[in-house]
């Protein structure tokens, strides 16, 4: 397994629904992740809206972004979470998300 | 297990010492981060210094900073971890991590 951290940047005034949001993440979005390797995968929110994510997965960072990119419902679901990003341009905020590098790891 | 979410700033010119460091943490400190609750631990790094930390717990954040804080190592290790990172104060930087709220997870 390979451990992934990743960054986005959710804009200050949509944290709130942000969270809301994530609270009920569909569940055909919910199996799309795990079908394409997204597993114990967390996000975590500082309140000016520093997002980061982290997930174990099989493949890699972009093998599991490209497999989620190929699902209908990701689509929407992108769609829908576009406008609580920012400066993402004409990215899907999949596309947006950085990864950072893992400087340390204890099993 | 809990599945804690936390940050610090490790001063820019200090990165690539930082990472360095990392790739040879004393094994003793290892094996108390272990003796405490610290699981899974991971630390990611951004090339601005930014530091997100992950790590898995059977008890708290707070309990598992509290059982690092008896260890004699961890009190030689924060010390000479301390010069790397900014705006601790008379923190050591194990107690200026700052925690971050889990917003979304999935098995």
């Amino acid at each position: 397994m390979k451990r992934i951290g990743f960054l986005l940047k959710v804009r200050p005034d949509r944290v709130e629904e942000y969270k809301a949001r994530h609270k009920a993440v569909w569940p055909e979005m919910q199996a799309a992740l795990r079908r394409t390797g997204w597993h114990n995968y967390s996000l975590y929110l500082r309140e000016d809206g520093l997002l980061f994510g982290y997930f174990e997965t099989p493949i890699s960072f972009n093998a599991a972004r490209e497999g989620m990119a190929k699902e209908p419902i990701n689509a929407e679901w992108q769609a829908s979470m576009a406008p609580f990003f920012e400066a993402l341009g004409d990215l899907r905020p999949d596309e947006g998300m950085f990864e950072l590098e893992e400087v340390f790891h204890l099993d």
